[in-house]
């Protein structure tokens, strides 16, 4: 007899849970629900929090899912859950990814949304960043493709000092990317919507922003959410305002950037090269050109991987914060989008 | 008739210099004597120096030597000059490039030596194994040649806190590439032939110490100075001590390794991967097994490229010293062979 069997023959449990003990369901990716529920136990016991966490079924078969115990959603989109009306004391959904544009619109959700902003993740995203933009500035590519036994000493590159690269969207990645740039030696520009003051990197904003800053680098990393005015941000006209040759590293969404607009610069080098890790359809489907294309890398949305190790501390600080009524950290603006 | 023709016609010049306006004779790369030129004339102009900077044949054809005109030597072993008996007034020599490996034990030069320490050319070394050890970290190989449509998004890599990272040879070289690789976050092992203390680097010495330094080390850079001591560091007994799988970065000097020894090595998988950057025989001849081994990549010697815009600071710098009678910076240690 399962407990969910024993439970049905033996009519409703008494609910001995008040608010300081709730339930959070795991609606994660099914096949991480293990590593998370180490993960979160760990950070839970670590703070002295008496909660409850119990896997959807999806991700533990065999156990049944009671919405009404719910008062915590663990979601991310690529997780079972995206219908929110049957949990009926449900008071807020913790997203476990950074971007929240597949829930942000759910009209079935009515509560408090907050979204991952882990220092992990942050971490993982600067590294893979900078990996890349050395990749660029170095032409590591000339030398891992070229073992034809030309001794080519003429390939050295400028300083970084002598480089400039562009970072687009300067919240928390994009600050922790250009934190991790900077020691390098690199010569940042930064781009945001509104206007915004970073140290160490010359800032610009608005469409006039966007222009100077294209124009004026030689890599180019975009980190910005998708929401309705980033949508095809990097579009036919603003791809002809960039420097000719530019490397473009696309971190952020696939929606920011027009595909068919970016394969036509790519083919006729105005691009030079692009990484790209986020798509608008993911996985990338094997027949897009984007695969086949020589001056394209991609990578499997890899660049913001969140980290159960360190996310599960995220989730345990917000839902202490939850229990004793203080507000929560990193509450989704659902007007604006992220 | 040349100033040269001149000269004989009429006799000796009259010695209008004295030791307050040297002559310096510029010995390094023929071709890349107008780079210089420009250089060391805005570095001399810059301090006020009164010097008379002239080329060798060999980089101006149509002039002539006069050996005994000549007070400073700029050197480098890819110029024209190895017999320095001939400078019968040479008060020292500055070597272009940090290694003096092929210099040091010259009979014919008997006057002090200086090598370069360019901080152009440290950024340029950080910069060069920043970047190779983030491609390995991140293992951009995988994703830069795994461009066949499959979404492989199992390959998130650790954070860099969770890689540990070997510098072998913490001189001004090794100590710059450490200042880059910290604030990326990578657990730093340093090994030094001699006791030395780091800042964030957990430092080891002696032959114990390179034991356990590569047995630690997931990734590591060999940054030692070509001596009798370093002759042979990686040889077989060396290489089987390593980690299994050590991704190996070589831009010190080709006579650290066992060429035979670290190809058998690669051949059996115990080193997973190596680049390198400096051989015993340079160009690397076309027909060398480095080229065509598949978990080899060749680079042209570009890791530690001396620029003329930095380096012709430090020349400056030392000739003032020259001038005033100072101790000249970065003296070469003869016996010691750096």
């Amino acid at each position: 007899m399962t407990d969910a069997e024993r439970r049905r023959t033996d009519g409703p449990e008494p609910r001995k849970k008040g608010p300081q003990k709730p339930t959070l369901l795991y609606a994660g990716p099914p096949d991480e629900w293990l590593r998370w529920q180490k993960a979160l136990e760990a950070a839970l016991a670590a703070r002295g929090l008496e909660a409850r966490l119990v896997p959807h079924p999806a991700a533990a078969p065999g156990t049944e899912l009671q919405p009404d115990e719910i008062d915590v959603i663990l979601y991310a989109p690529t997780g079972p859950v995206s219908d929110f009306s049957p949990f009926s004391r449900l008071r807020a959904v913790f997203s476990l990814w950074a971007g929240v544009e597949k829930i942000v619109a759910n009209p079935t959700l009515e509560v408090p949304l907050t979204r991952m902003v882990d220092e992990g993740l942050r971490q993982g995203m600067a590294e893979y960043v900078t990996g890349h933009v050395l990749r660029y500035h170095l032409d590591l590519d000339r030398h891992i493709f070229g073992q034809d036994g030309l001794w080519r000493h003429d390939l050295v590159p400028p300083l970084a000092r002598d480089r400039q690269v562009a970072i687009l969207g300067m919240g928390a990645l994009g600050q922790a990317v250009a934190a991790m740039l900077r020691p390098i030696g690199f010569r940042l520009l930064g781009w945001s919507r509104r206007p915004k003051s970073v140290d160490g990197v010359a800032m610009h904003h608005g469409a006039a922003g966007l222009a100077a800053v294209l124009g004026a680098a030689e890599i180019a990393v975009a980190l910005l959410p998708a929401t309705p005015e980033t949508e095809n941000l990097l579009d036919a006209t603003r791809l002809s305002l960039a420097r000719p040759g530019l490397r473009l590293i696309n971190a952020g969404r696939g929606s920011l950037i027009d595909e068919a607009a970016l394969i036509a610069a790519l083919d006729e080098g105005r691009i030079g090269h692009a990484t790209l890790d986020v798509f608008r359809t993911e996985p990338l489907p094997p027949d897009h050109p984007f695969w086949r294309h020589p001056r394209v890398t991609v990578t499997p949305h890899i660049a913001a991987e969140t980290r159960p190790e360190t996310a599960a501390e995220v989730v345990a600080d917000n839902l202490a914060r939850l229990i004793a009524g203080r507000p929560l950290l990193h509450l989704v603006d659902r007007a604006a989008g992220y």
